[in-house]
C-alpha cells in the first residue's frame, strides 16, 4: 500500500469498521496525489475537445445505430481522432444484430382522424403482410389491468398508459413486455406511453421483447388524450403500420484505448460508455459524452504524461441498445481479467453537471472511494459516492464479483419525476437524486438527444471527475477489496 | 363611489398619490364585497369544467385553424355548452383568412443528408411553382449580421440562428420580417430559429408577414447544428417544400356571454380570449384556456346570481392567430363603447398558476386595482398587479384609450429564458416574471400545447382571478380612471 494512501484512509476513514485504528484529527495527504488530481482537473477544464467532438460526429455521421454504415463510420473517424491523440487503439470484433425500422405510422381514426406521435419500439416485428392494421383499441393502466380485462383484449390494439412517476424500473417492463403480455391475451399491437416523465409530442423508443405483435411508444400527450377518450366512453379504432424486420446480423466493433500500468499492467480499471446510438437519436447524451468522456480520460493522462501504477482501459462498446453485444463480447474476451479489475464504471446516464459515482460493491471498498472523492473532487462538487444503478456494459463484470460504478449527473435546466424541477433543486440534489430525476429521460432515446442538451463545460468536468477516480483508483497499493 | 370601496381605497393606499388623505391604521371592507369574492372563489375551486371542456373541446375537433370546418365545430359546441349553462350567446360575425398549409419539408443534403424539424410560417408563400427548391443556405444571428453579409445571401437560403434568450419581443422579428428581409437581398427562402428558448425537436409556427418568398421555423437543435455546420466552414444545401398557399377569406364568429350589469348596463368590462389556434396546435393552452376561464367567469357569476353594477361581458375571439380580424371585428362593432368601457382584459399568456394582471392605464387606476388584488385575491396568491404586455385581441381598445389588462400565470414546471427554471423558483417568481419565462413559449404554437399542459386546478385558480377581478371592477362606482 503507497504511504500516501495508508495514511489518507487512516487519516479520514472515521465510520468505517474496515480499518480500526482510531483516526487523527486532521486529514493529511502527500502533496503528488493531490497534485495530480488538480492538474488533471485544470487539463480537462482549459479544453473544449470532448464537446467539440461530440458535435463534430452526431453532425457529420448522424444516428449510430447497430449495423448502420453511420456507426462504422463514426468507428472510423473516432480511431483516428484517438490516433492523433497519440493513442493505440484496439478493435474488439463483434457481430451486432441489425434490425430495421422502414416506414411506420398509427393514426388514430376514431374518435377522430389524427396522426398519433410514435415510434416503433426496437427489435419489433412489423405488422403482418406489410400492411396496415386497423383495430379497437383498449386503454390500460397496469399489467394488473390488463389481466382484470383479459376478455376483452382479443383483437385490440393494447395501449399502455403508464405514468412515469413510478420511475424508469418500475415502467420499462411495459415497453420490454407489453407486446407478450397483451399477446397472451389475443392483441394484435401494443403502444406505449413514452418512458419519460416530460415530453412535447415526444415518442420514446427502445427495446422491446421481441414477440409475434408489433409495438410502438407513442407521445405522453398522446397516450393520456387516448386514456380520456376511453374514460369517456368513446370507442377507439387505430390504423397502425410499421414496416419492421431484422436483417443478419453485422460485424462491428468496440474501440479500446488504454495507459499502461507502471507497476502492475496487468491490473485494471476500466471505464467506459458506448458508441451506438438508437438510429432515431443522435444520441449525443446517451452515450457519446460517456464515451467521449472516457477516451477524455485516456488523452489527459497521456497529455499529462502521468503513469498510474495500474493499466487505465477506456472501452466505447458498441450495441449497448438494443442487445449488448459489444458488453458481451468484452467480457467473453477479458473474463480472465476478472479477478484483476479493480472497478469497472460506466458513464450512461448522461454527462451533464457530474457530482460523483454510485457504486455497487463491498463497504470497505466504499469507503476507500468516499475518502478519494473528499479528497481530490469535493472541490469540484464531483466526490460524491451513492449506491444507485449500475449499467448495461459494464453489468456482466459486476455480476462477474467485479466491483462496478457509474458516474452520476445531473441536467440542471429540467426535469424530474415529480414534474417539478425546482423541487430538486432546493433541496440539496445529492444524494437523493437518481439518473431519473437528473433530465436523462427528456432525451432517452429520442430525436431530441443532440449535442445542444450538453454544455462543454459539463464534458470537461464529467472528464475531469473521471479521469480523477480512476487514475486513483488506479494508484491504489491494493485492487479495490471486494465482499 | 361605493362606501366600501371609498373607505378601502383610503384605508389601504399608502403609497399612491392618488388620494391624498392620510389612511387610516386598519383595513375595513364591507362585508358582502369580501363574501361575494368568497363565495365567487369557492365556487371557482369546485368544478372542474374548464379543464373537462378544454379536454374534450380539445380532443374531439383538434386544432381550430381560422377558416377549417373545425373551428365552426368546435364553436358550434361551445355555444351549445354556453346555452346549457343558461346562458344566452351573441354570435358576431367575423370575415377570417383561410391559409392552408398543405404538406411541406426542409432537408438537409450537405454536408450530410437529414431532415429538418420543420414547420411552415402561417401566411408564408410556398415554393414556387409547387416544386421544392435547392439552394446553399447562409446562416446569420442577426439582422445586422444580414446586412453584413449582404453580397453573399443571392440565390441562397438564409437561416436566422437567433437565441431566444433575447425574449420573445426582441426575437418575434426574425420570424415576421425575416423573410422580407431575406428576400430584399435575394433569397430564395427562410428558415428561422424557433421562437422558444427550448424545445425537443419541437419546430414553433406563427405569423410572418406575406412577402414573395417561403419560410419556416425549425428546431432549436437543429437551427443551432447549421450554424455549427458553417462555422466548421463546411457548405450547406438544404431542399425545402412548401404548398403553402391562401384560399378566399371564410365566414366565422367571435362569440359573446354576458351578465347585464344591475344599475349601469351600458357600462363594460370587458374579457376574453380567443378561439382559434394554429393548425398544428390544439391550441389548449394559447388559448382555448383563456376563452374558456373567460366563459367560465359568465358561469359562475351567473350560477351564483350574482349582479353586478356594470356589465360583464366574455368575448370569445376569432383569429386571434393569423389576422386578429376578431378583435378588428370586436372593435369596429363596439367602438362606441369605448368611453363605456372600464376595462379590458385578456387571457393570452397560458392559463397555468395564476400570479395577478399586468395593467396597461393610469397611476390612479393601478392603485385601485392593487387594492382590489390586496383585498379579495391576496389570499391565493393572485392579486398582484403589473407592468407588462398586453395581448393582440384588446390592442385596439387599448389604442383607444380603454385601460387594460393580461391575466399573468406562471407554469411550474418549466422553463425560464436562463434556461434554469429553478432560477425562477428560488426567488420570489413575482413581480420579475413575464409571460416569456412561465414555461409558455414552450408549448405557443406547437403540436405540444395540449391539455394535459395545463391542471384543473391551474384552471379553476385562473377563472377564480378574472372573476374577482372582472366582477370588482365592474362594481366600483366609476369607471376606472383614465390617463
Amino acid at each position: 500500500m503507497a504511504l500516501w494512501l495508508l495514511v489518507a484512509i487512516l487519516v479520514l476513514v472515521t465510520h468505517t469498521q474496515v480499518l480500526p485504528r482510531r483516526p487523527e484529527a486532521t486529514p493529511l495527504l502527500p502533496p503528488q496525489a493531490k497534485d495530480d488530481a488538480d492538474a488533471i482537473i485544470d487539463a480537462a477544464f482549459s479544453s473544449d475537445i470532448v464537446y467539440e467532438r461530440i458535435a463534430y460526429m452526431t453532425d457529420t455521421f448522424g444516428p449510430r445505430f447497430s449495423g448502420s454504415d453511420a456507426l462504422e463510420k463514426a468507428l472510423d473517424w473516432t480511431r483516428e481522432e484517438m490516433e492523433k491523440d497519440g493513442l493505440s487503439v484496439v478493435e474488439e470484433h463483434v457481430m451486432v444484430p441489425s434490425w430495421v425500422r422502414g416506414r411506420e405510422f398509427a393514426r388514430l381514426l376514431s374518435p377522430r382522424v389524427k396522426e398519433l406521435h410514435m415510434v416503433g419500439l426496437g427489435m419489433s416485428v412489423g405488422t403482418p403482410g406489410k400492411k396496415s392494421l386497423v383495430a379497437k383499441a383498449i386503454v390500460v393502466s397496469s399489467f394488473q389491468e390488463l389481466d382484470q380485462r383479459a376478455s376483452d383484449v382479443q383483437g385490440k390494439i393494447v395501449v399502455y398508459n403508464v405514468n412515469f412517476d413510478q420511475g424508469y424500473s418500475n415502467t420499462v417492463k411495459y415497453r420490454t413486455l407489453g407486446a407478450t403480455r397483451a399477446e397472451n391475451y389475443g392483441a394484435v399491437a401494443a403502444l406505449v406511453h413514452s418512458m419519460t416523465p416530460y415530453g412535447l409530442q415526444t415518442p420514446h423508443t427502445g427495446a422491446t421483447r421481441t414477440t409475434g405483435i408489433p409495438s410502438a411508444a407513442i407521445s405522453v400527450e398522446d397516450s393520456r388524450m387516448l386514456a380520456r377518450m376511453q374514460a369517456r366512453g368513446q370507442e377507439i379504432v387505430i390504423e397502425f403500420y410499421m414496416e419492421a424486420h431484422m436483417l443478419t446480423d453485422k460485424p462491428s466493433r468496440n474501440l479500446i484505448v488504454e495507459i499502461k500500468g507502471a507497476e502492475k499492467p496487468d491490473e485494471v480499471v476500466v471505464f467506459g460508455g458506448h458508441m451506438d446510438s438508437w438510429d432515431i437519436a443522435d444520441g449525443a447524451m446517451d452515450d457519446a459524452g460517456g464515451a467521449f468522456v472516457s477516451w477524455e480520460v485516456v488523452r489527459l493522462i497521456h497529455q499529462l504524461k502521468l503513469r498510474p501504477r495500474r493499466t487505465l482501459r477506456a472501452v466505447l462498446f458498441v450495441n449497448e441498445e438494443n442487445g449488448a453485444k459489444g458488453a458481451e463480447q468484452y467480457y467473453l474476451n477479458h473474463k480472465h481479467e476478472s479477478k484483476l479489475t479493480s472497478i469497472a464504471i460506466e458513464s450512461d446516464e448522461g454527462t451533464f453537471t457530474p457530482l460523483g459515482i454510485s457504486f455497487q460493491g463491498s463497504a470497505a471498498a466504499r469507503s476507500i472511494l468516499e475518502q478519494i472523492g473528499k479528497a481530490f473532487l469535493a472541490g469540484i462538487g464531483s466526490g460524491n459516492v451513492s449506491g444507485q444503478s449500475i449499467g448495461t456494459d459494464i453489468s456482466p463484470m459486476c455480476d462477474a464479483g467485479v466491483p462496478c460504478g457509474s458516474l452520476v449527473t445531473l441536467d440542471p435546466r429540467v426535469g424530474s419525476l415529480s414534474n417539478n424541477p425546482c423541487k430538486t433543486f432546493s433541496n440539496p440534489p445529492y444524494p437523493d437524486v437518481n439518473f431519473g430525476t437528473s433530465g436523462y429521460f427528456w432525451y432517452h432515446h429520442t430525436q431530441s438527444d443532440t449535442v445542444d442538451k450538453l454544455s462543454p463545460r459539463q464534458l470537461q468536468h464529467c472528464a475531469a471527475t473521471l479521469a480523477v477516480w480512476t487514475y486513483s483508483i488506479a494508484n491504489l497499493d491494493f485492487l479495490l477489496p471486494r465482499s
